[in-house]
C-alpha cells in the first residue's frame, strides 16, 4: 500500500529467512565481534589484491547465507547487490558464480537499504520467490580507490571514519522459515531522495549524509503516520558519532525529537580503543551490523519493531577533485517481528 | 505473473508516457540523427570537465522528459538511473536537482534494461505512480576513465566500439497518456544473469557480452513460451556488428534461429563513414536509440511488439589490469502497443 510520495506498507510482507556475515580481523575485535558468522584472520584472504579479496568475501557471504537458509543456488531467483568498488565489481564478480538473475545497485553505503527495499517490494508483489540482498566494503580497497595509497600512511582527520571490511547478506522469501519462534518481516519502507547541503569535505561523511538521513526519517514518520516511539529501536547506517549529533540536531530543528533508542551502526561498530575516530562506515557497515547484531535481536524477540536507515554519500574520487559538493541519500526499512 | 525463474508478464502493465534524448555532435551525425530531441554542438556543453558535462546531459534529459510528459517534478515518484562514471555520479548528481526518490542502478550498459524492468515492476505492483528510467554515457569521460587519456591518441582496435555521448530517459506511469492513437506498454520481461565465458580482451566488449545476451534471449523465449516471431523486432543494446554475429551463432548452436528483424542498437548507431569500428556502445547507447528511434516507431504503430535487450560488460578499469575476465549481463524488456 502506497503512503504519500515515498513510503509504503506491504499487504504481503517479505520474510527474512536468515542473515550471514564475513568480516575482517579489525571488525572481529569490535563491538559485534562475537556475532559475525566468520571473522578473517587476514584481510587479503589468500588473494593477490584487496579488490579480489573483497570479491571473495562478497561471494562467500552469499554462499554462506544460502547454506544457512538451507537453500540451493537454483532456489534463489534474484540477487540484489552492490559495493563501493568502481563499477561494483565485487558484486558482479560474486554474481557470476551463481545461476540467479542479478540486479546491480549503487547508492554508496545506503545500498543495503536500497537492496532490502527493492527485494521486499518484488517479493511482496510476487515477481520473485527468494532473493538475496548483499553489500560489501573493504578498508584497504576503499582507501586506495577513494583516498590515498595505504603505503603513504596519511594521517586521519578527527571527522574521518573507518571503512568496514566485510559483507552482509540477507535472504528474503515469500514464505516464513519453518521452526522459528519469531517471524521477522520487512513490512514497509521509505525510499530516500538525494539531498546536498553543500558539504565539500570528503573526510567528513557524517556531515554530508546527516541531512539526507534526517529527510528520510522525517518523511517516514510523516507519511506512515507513525511516531518514532512506534519502533523499539532506530538505526542509521554509518553516520558516525558526529553525524548522529547532526541528524538529532536537524530533526529537533524540524520539530521531531529522536528517542534515546536511536543508534547508528557506524558509531556502535568499533571500540574506543580501536581509534576509528567517528566510527565505522562503508557499504558493509550497515549490512554486517544488521545481519550480525540487529537481526539476531529480532530473531530472539528482544526487538519487535526496528527502523533501519542505511545512509550513503554519493561521491567518487573525482568529484571532490573537481570541486563538487557531496550529495547524500538514506533509505528507511521497517522490520517487524510476528 | 511469474513465469519460470527469471521472466514475468504483467497483469497491470506500465504505460510509457514519453521518451527524451540529448546526444553529442557525433551522435547527431549518425543514423538516428534526426530523431534525437536535442543535439549538442559541443560535448563539453559549457562545463569545465567531461564528467560535469555528462552530469548536465543526464540532468537536462530527465528535465526534458518531464517537460515533454507535461509532468511536474512533484508528480515524479521515483528516479531509476545509472551511468558509466565511477560511483554513477552523473545519475546521483542529476538526482539531487529533483525532489523524487532515487534508486541508483549499475549493470554497465545493460542499466537501461534494468531500470525499465524495475520501474515497470514497481509501477505494475502499485508502489509508484510515475517514474523515470534514465542512463547516460560520454565518450570522453569513458575513454579517460576506462582506457587511456584522450590526448594520447591511442589507435583503436578493429573490435572496438565507440561510447555514445548522450542520455535517454523514459517516463513510465500507471496510467496511459491521453490523446494518443497508440498506447505503448511494458508488458513483461526477463531478468538477466551474469555470464562469463572467459573473454579477457577489454577492447572486445561484443565478445564479452554476447553469451549473456544469448542466455537472456533463450531464457526469455523458453520461459514465456513465445517464439522469436512473436516480436516485430528484437533489439540488443550494444553488442556491435561482431557481437551480433556471435549472439546469432550461439543461439543457432542452442537450436534457436534469430529472425532477420533482429537488430543491435550499437551496430545501427553510426554511419560507416564515422569510423566507429563495431559501432556504438555505452549506457547511453540503448537508452538514446530506444527513446529516439524505437519508441517513435512504437508510438506511430509501425512496430507493435518489440523485445529490447540492453547488454552490459561488468568490468572496471582495474579488473583487466588484475588479469580478470569480463562478465556480461543482458536484460530483456517486452514492449507492446495497444
Amino acid at each position: 500500500m502506497k503512503l504519500g510520495e515515498r513510503s509504503y506498507l506491504f499487504k504481503n510482507p517479505a520474510h527474512i529467512v536468515c542473515g550471514y556475515t564475513i568480516v575482517g580481523p579489525k571488525e572481529g575485535e569490535g563491538n559485534f565481534g562475537t556475532e559475525f558468522d566468520y571473522v578473517l584472520t587476514d584481510d587479503l584472504w589468500g588473494e593477490k589484491s584487496y579488490e579480489l579479496s573483497e570479491c571473495k568475501i562478497h561471494r562467500e557471504t552469499i554462499k554462506g547465507a544460502l547454506k544457512k537458509a538451507g537453500m540451493q543456488d537454483s532456489e534463489l531467483g534474484l540477487m540484489l547487490a552492490g559495493d563501493l568498488l568502481n563499477e561494483i565489481v565485487a558484486s558482479s564478480f560474486a554474481a557470476r558464480e551463481f545461476q540467479s538473475a542479478f540486479l546491480g545497485l549503487y547508492n554508496a553505503c545506503a545500498t543495503f537499504g536500497e537492496a532490502l527495499l527493492i527485494g521486499s517490494m518484488l517479493i511482496s508483489a510476487g515477481f520473485v520467490n527468494n532473493c538475496s540482498c548483499s553489500t560489501s566494503s573493504h578498508f584497504s580497497s576503499a582507501e586506495r580507490q577513494y583516498r590515498y595509497p595505504l603505503e603513504l600512511g596519511t594521517q586521519r582527520t578527527p571527522t574521518s571514519q573507518w571503512t568496514v571490511t566485510g559483507a552482509g547478506c540477507t535472504i528474503l522469501s515469500t514464505v516464513a522459515p519453518e521452526g522459528r519462534e519469531f517471524d521477522v518481516q520487512i513490512t514497509g519502507g521509505t525510499m530516500g531522495r538525494v539531498v546536498d547541503m553543500g558539504v565539500d569535505d570528503e573526510t567528513n561523511m557524517g556531515a554530508a549524509m546527516a541531512p539526507a538521513a534526517a529527510d528520510t526519517l522525517i518523511t517516514h514518520f510523516r507519511e506512515t503516520g507513525r511516531a518514532p516511539s512506534y519502533y523499539d529501536a532506530i538505526y542509521t547506517g554509518d553516520l558516525g558519532k558526529y553525524g548522529m549529533k547532526l541528524v538529532k540536531y536537524i530533526c529537533e530543528d524540524e520539530g521531531m525529537t529522536l528517542p534515546p533508542n536511536y543508534h547508528d551502526c557506524g558509531a556502535m561498530y568499533y571500540t574506543d580503543k580501536q581509534k576509528t575516530e567517528q566510527g565505522g562506515s562503508g557499504a558493509g557497515c550497515s549490512s554486517t551490523a544488521f545481519n550480525a547484531h540487529i537481526l539476531r535481536k529480532l530473531q530472539r524477540g528482544e526487538l519487535k519493531r526496528v527502523l533501519l536507515v542505511p545512509t550513503g554519500a554519493l561521491l567518487s574520487r573525482d568529484t571532490p577533485l573537481q570541486k563538487q559538493t557531496i550529495p547524500g541519500i538514506a533509505h528507511a526499512v521497517s522490520i517487524e517481528v510476528f
